[in-house]
């Protein structure tokens, strides 16, 4: 979390680790990614970077380590099922050097799912409720198996649904930042035609980020120009002077939701 | 490339790096990774890492300058317009210490395109010309600013379509290894109860790799089984080992489209 004394703006960072050949091979097309973003930001924390790395332990490990230690928050999703290739819990240990062991909360929480759905609490469904020692867990309202936490790392389910439902179990424990507002303005001009005075404008408003995104749309091209910031005022002067180059270019700038 | 003396299988690697913001944001939902790793399959390039970096140079060049080293073959998506933001370009000439200037095939390209749509060839479109010194082009007939590549290392649009066009535009270039071939079983059985079995066969068959996911559908528990390997005669026995032991267990194995 850093504090810069000029604005007071807090700003809260996050990286997501999806874990799984099932996405490298295309099998599988990812969709935890677009639902993580989305939702971080609504709590005030920036995704600022993403992975997807294969069933590999090393390859998970140098990804926690990297990542836990540059940003605020970790998340990863994938791998915590009770087959061979679920390999998250003992890549987390070993992240953190701390042994893995089946966790008693987590042991009640099968015990009691199993019992009501009559099916064999085996071995292999055991290994759902390993952990790194002293890891607190995280709900899982869906299939009842949990995620887990080990400091800054929140480890998640692959299957969509239950990366879901377990990030709305354990974001009341994230402290966010200032959100990151943003505007979109849209026009029917080409981004080589916008491109100068929105670098000048860039120049101008450093605290401001801005993006262009070309399209093109019934038979025309354009370009939407995203602003974000973490303060309002700034971002609602820069909106004003982008419009106003717009214009200047003889576009009609067109307000779009963000 | 390696070469694994006992099977004399080739194995090459890639990993992609998708360059923007606006992925992290959430705006922009990714489409080239699921792309990219199916036509990489295609080619008898295996996909092993994926990373989704911002448009901040210090985190491009870290992220090619660590994946260029360990894989075969880096594809990055994005940053490659005539805005601000779009970066790219730079820092991939940051990171192999090249200089970054205009390149003269590529101001060609521009020159005849702009030419014939009658838009200006201002600074800005100038900047998409610019590449670090002795990169090669690589064709884009969607809207014909180029790609390049620097060694290993591939750079191309994020826009999708233009992206698949110039991977199209590419893949002649690549040398691939012996294809990764795959079966796909499923079946109505929990993958708890699948899981000890599997684990049998995964240690039977280290060339080949399994993995396990599972599915909710008609009001049943299954898993799929996919196995993956670059040798023939492994995967189909392997593959019949899984089937026999789904029947141990009661299942009946439906043979799935990979």
């Amino acid at each position: 979390m850093s504090d810069s004394p000029q604005t007071a703006v807090v700003t809260v960072t996050a990286a997501v680790i999806i874990i799984g050949d099932e996405i490298l091979s295309g099998r599988t097309k990812d969709q935890n990614l677009g639902f993580l973003a989305d939702a971080l930001n609504e709590v005030g924390v920036q995704l600022h970077e993403a992975r997807v790395v294969a069933d590999i332990e090393a390859d998970i490990v140098a990804a926690v380590n990297d990542l836990r230690a540059r940003f605020d928050y970790v998340f990863t999703t994938g791998g915590i099922g009770p087959t061979h290739d679920d390999i998250t819990a003992d890549s987390i240990g070993a992240a953190f050097g701390l042994a893995v062991d089946h966790n008693p909360d987590a042991v009640e929480i099968l015990k009691a799912h199993y019992a009501h759905t009559g099916a064999e609490l085996n071995e292999a469904r055991m290994r759902m409720a390993r952990t790194p020692v002293g890891a607190s867990l995280v709900e899982n309202p869906v299939s009842k198996a949990p995620g887990f936490r080990v400091e800054n790392v929140y480890v998640m389910a692959g299957i969509p649904s239950v990366c879901q439902a377990m990030f709305h179990s354990l974001k009341h424990e994230l402290v966010g930042g200032d959100p990151v507002l943003s505007i979109s303005i849209a026009v029917y001009l080409a981004e080589g035609t916008l491109a100068k005075g929105l670098t000048a404008l860039q120049d101008k408003y450093p605290d401001v980020g801005m993006g262009s995104y070309p399209f093109y749309r019934e038979g025309r091209f354009g370009a939407s120009i995203v602003a974000r910031s973490q303060i309002p005022e700034r971002l609602a002067a820069a909106g004003e002077e982008i419009r106003q180059m717009m214009r200047d270019h003889d576009g009609e700038p067109i307000e779009q939701d963000e």
